[in-house]
């Protein structure tokens, strides 16, 4: 058994759009994304998981997330777990004065090969940011 | 249901000690705890997990985790995957020149409830970085 693994993933300052971490750790229960979404940018759709629970933890910059019709304000040191059954976007508010730098990490109560691929997406439905 | 829950931690350069942040968060699947650590300063003893695995992702600061006889080190950026049973133990260096700011994920292929506390910790052997 491999009791460890490490990976570099630079400073928060030299993060660029979106990693996922846990195939280079080997991860078997975490999985991590590590994300830096540039002023108005976001999600490219709406998801949800059947039996992931995920923790968004904002690190800097300002944004907002939509779960279903309510919107969260983001900015350093917000945390927001969302629920399985949650449909959800993200943000980064035009205005932020710096990209939004973010960690996910998601899990459920099986291990991540036990969950498998759990997501719905709604690549129609407008955000409630959309014009 | 609530379909998702926040809470705000404060910038990064405003945490302090250890916090546990799943309770706040009503979290069912995902631990996590934030950390500064100060130069010099470590874990208090040795631990392990039986069925939990952890993932250590460090933000600011330069430290050591020791898991057996290993010791790898942290600086802003390393991110490490440590197993179900391997014991470890983490420090930030003397000479760091910030407090070791990280976070600790830990989730296992149950319910954090299913899982239970499945933590061993050892409060006799010697640090590798002890006199």
């Amino acid at each position: 058994m491999s009791g460890y693994s490490v990976t570099q993933i630079g400073t928060i300052d030299s993060w660029t759009g979106k990693s996922f971490i846990e195939g280079d750790l080997g991860a078997e229960n975490l999985g991590i994304s590590i994300n830096a979404t540039e002023p108005g940018e976001g999600s490219p759709f709406w998801h949800s998981h059947s039996r992931l629970e995920e923790i968004y933890i904002v690190l800097d910059g300002t944004g907002e997330i939509a779960i279903g019709d309510d919107i969260v304000p983001l900015s350093a040191g917000t945390m927001v777990r969302v629920a399985p059954g949650s449909m959800l976007a993200v943000r980064c508010l035009p205005d932020s004065p710096a990209p939004m730098k973010w960690i996910c990490v998601r899990s459920g109560d099986d291990s991540l090969a036990g969950v498998g691929k759990d997501a719905t997406l709604d690549k129609e439905s407008p955000f409630p940011w959309s014009a």
